[in-house]
């Protein structure tokens, strides 16, 4: 069985994706966590994975870290899950949209941080922080162009695409980011997931960081 | 046939990493660039990719933006060219490496940017600098320990892995940084490929930007 590490539900982006696509697998794992706001947390953290960050995905000797290397190993494991399109052109699409958000939205990142349980926040606006929210928007709506038929997901099935943007929906709701209807409708749909809620009532269960 | 569109050969890493690897692929390119340091280049930029960013690869009607998802788009269209190890822990191994660099290493980028034709300069240490050459270091010297063989390339023959260290080859050398000697003579390889000669000729012979 898998083992996934991951940090603190409420503040961790980068592990809500491999544990949003597990669960969207229907694939049994182990949860591990690390508190990320603790003193001793970085010597945690380093001993589960020397590049220092969670996630980490643990199968059997074999321990991938980074959440898309993760996603890429999830998607050769379960070929017939479709976490990538099966399309070829719309496979690379899909690649150079999860590898743009892995790479870039610096601003976003540092202005409206993820934090699952806070509400009605105002983020500090910047053109940076602006040119970012447009840029996910641009990205979501082109997919609406493409798939006529409006399907709920980015690419119609459920794929690393979705997974790459739930803790942007997240961020969105937490900051009032104000949306075209479509793509509000995606960030709704995002977070009725199942899934998506059963990570909401664990990080609003778990203890508040410090600061 | 492929159009590649990159940015100055000078200055441009990620431009750097889909061209080497066209160029070990020994596959014959259509190769168009961007300077990117004119008073029109953004917009020509976003002309050629909504993302804002080169590298581009042009395939018939196809464009992939991001080098990394060109990355795996290469190796999906060539599978015996083993750009990827054809192991599957190894893959995932080789996978994290690259998708941790594509998303840390920030201030090895700020602080070190690369500059192809300067030399002997030296760079502002902190230790944020610091821990990004150890990190850079340790992911190398732990691949040569794997590989008892001592391959002249991360695992063995060459892969996405050592296209994404390619640029960082060149920091390394510009400012001076010291390495052990195992870690030495991986940079002295990749920057002796034809491939890599290659660039630095054109890299001498383009303009340098303004400031
Ligand atoms: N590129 C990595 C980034 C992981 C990352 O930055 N994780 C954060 C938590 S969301 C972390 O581990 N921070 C702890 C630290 O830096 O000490 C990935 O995709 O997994
Ligand atoms: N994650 C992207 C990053 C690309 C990137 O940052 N490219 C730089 C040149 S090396 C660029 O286009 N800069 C121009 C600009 O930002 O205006 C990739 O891997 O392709």
């Amino acid at each position: 069985m898998f083992t996934l590490i991951i940090g603190n539900k409420n503040y961790s982006p980068w592990s809500l994706r491999p544990w949003l696509l597990l669960k969207m697998l229907d694939e049994p794992f182990k949860e591990q966590q690390i508190d990320l706001y603790l003193s001793d947390s970085k010597a945690r953290i380093l001993a589960a994975n020397p590049a220092g960050k969670v996630p980490v995905l643990v199968d059997d000797k074999l321990r991938i870290w980074d959440s898309l290397a993760i996603s890429e190993y999830l998607a050769e494991c379960f070929p017939a899950a479709g976490l990538w399109p099966t399309d070829s052109a719309l496979r690379a699409i899909a690649r150079s949209i999860v590898a743009e958000v892995h790479s870039g939205f610096a601003a976003l990142r540092e202005n409206l941080p993820m934090d699952i349980t806070l509400r009605q926040v105002d983020y500090e606006s910047s053109p940076a922080v602006e040119s970012d929210i447009a840029r996910v928007i641009a990205l979501w709506e082109e997919q609406r162009e493409r798939h006529v038929a409006d399907g709920e997901f980015l690419f119609g099935g459920f794929t690393i695409a979705d997974a790459c943007f739930a803790p942007i929906c997240t961020c969105f709701q937490t900051y009032n980011v104000r949306l075209p209807e479509r793509s509000q409708a995606y960030v709704r749909h995002i977070l009725s997931l199942p899934a998506m809620q059963e990570w909401y009532s664990a990080a609003a269960a778990e203890s508040k960081r410090p600061f």
